[in-house]
């Protein structure tokens, strides 16, 4: 199996993933590598039907349900396209994966992280990331910069400041426990260091993609 | 917890669940007892729209995305709709749960029985029907009365027969394993004669209810 490179993206809202996932896209493109963005939910035509109705969906949506439907885009996203990118010797990069699972599922609401971690692995067949970059920002400066941004708020994004600040410790809690896997970096710091940083760690890795 | 009755209904496509569903439900009705009739997939607002993706799809869905679509569904359902419904003493009917997903994902698909059971399980938090009746029919006499009846298959109906037939020997073999939970009827008889059948044992059951 010629195996490429899964790189996930981690973090709350508005902690700039989206921001280093192209700028890392466009320098590993530029270094002549076959990459893939994606992004959990969604990244699959059924997934983003499923990010639809995880996000905008206006009535109740039971704590096992919203775990079940992250699982469901996860297991069509997984077998249907990264799979088969990884197969191919690409990078993959994702905006969210597991940990935001095991964070906003399993530490945030009612459920359980170990039973949302076994529903992952099940849902993944197993497939972790070789690289999680966590860019780690304090909620409330994350609400200030998306109330810079922009003036309308999703179902996950509208929830209490209490709700983020518990996302955040399980988010450091999990890097803590993997630091092989994780890279953790302090959001606060300016775009092009970020970028600095991550790009020293992906060489890293490429050198083992390429022995 | 005041408990109402779980009745499902399970069986092939055009073994005549919907008919006798309706028949028990107006029957019931008329004893003066509270009924909700629900179907899966579907039975929420949520759980309509992934009936719309795993049914007409066009698509790849791949097997595991599959089966966590229906239990993000059963999960929703259960939650919001059947254990309310059941703690104010109401009795449930149901077209198709957990036997379904077995049959349907774990013996016709890729996956297992038990996993397929583990989910379920832990989607619906361990509720069991108190009856499940199989209206158990050979598919090619199921397959004739579809055909009577409409010109235009859905993804699942489309399957090859021999999927169905092991679809209801799975059926039959779950059957055989709990007989205390199912009547086993046979869907050839007439729909009179299933009637009174089903009211024979709803009888017994609701002498249970009311002690």
């Amino acid at each position: 199996m010629n195996r490429g490179l899964f790189i996930t993206f981690e973090g709350g809202d508005g902690s700039g993933k989206t921001t280093q996932a192209e700028i890392l896209d466009t320098w590993l493109r530029e270094r002549g590598e076959t990459t893939l963005r994606s992004r959990e939910p969604g990244g699959t035509e059924v997934g983003e039907q499923l990010r639809e109705i995880v996000l905008h969906h206006r009535g109740e949506i039971s704590p096992r349900a919203e775990a079940l439907l992250y699982a469901a885009d996860r297991a069509q996203h997984i077998d249907t396209r990264i799979r088969p990118a990884l197969e191919r010797g690409e990078i993959v990069l994702q905006d969210r994966y597991i940990d935001s699972s095991l964070a906003y599922q399993g530490a945030g609401r009612a459920l359980g992280i170990d039973e949302v971690r076994s529903l992952s692995v099940w849902a993944s067949s197993g497939l972790w990331p070789d690289l999680t970059i966590l860019l780690d920002l304090d909620p409330d400066r994350a609400r200030e910069r998306l109330d810079q941004a922009r003036t309308r708020f999703d179902r996950l994004e509208a929830e209490k400041n209490a709700f983020h600040a518990r996302v955040r410790t399980v988010f450091l809690e999990l890097a803590e426990a993997e630091p092989a896997r994780f890279l953790v970096l302090d959001a606060t710091l300016s775009i092009d260091e970020l970028a600095a940083q991550i790009q020293a760690r992906v060489t890293e890795a490429l050198v083992g993609k390429h022995e």
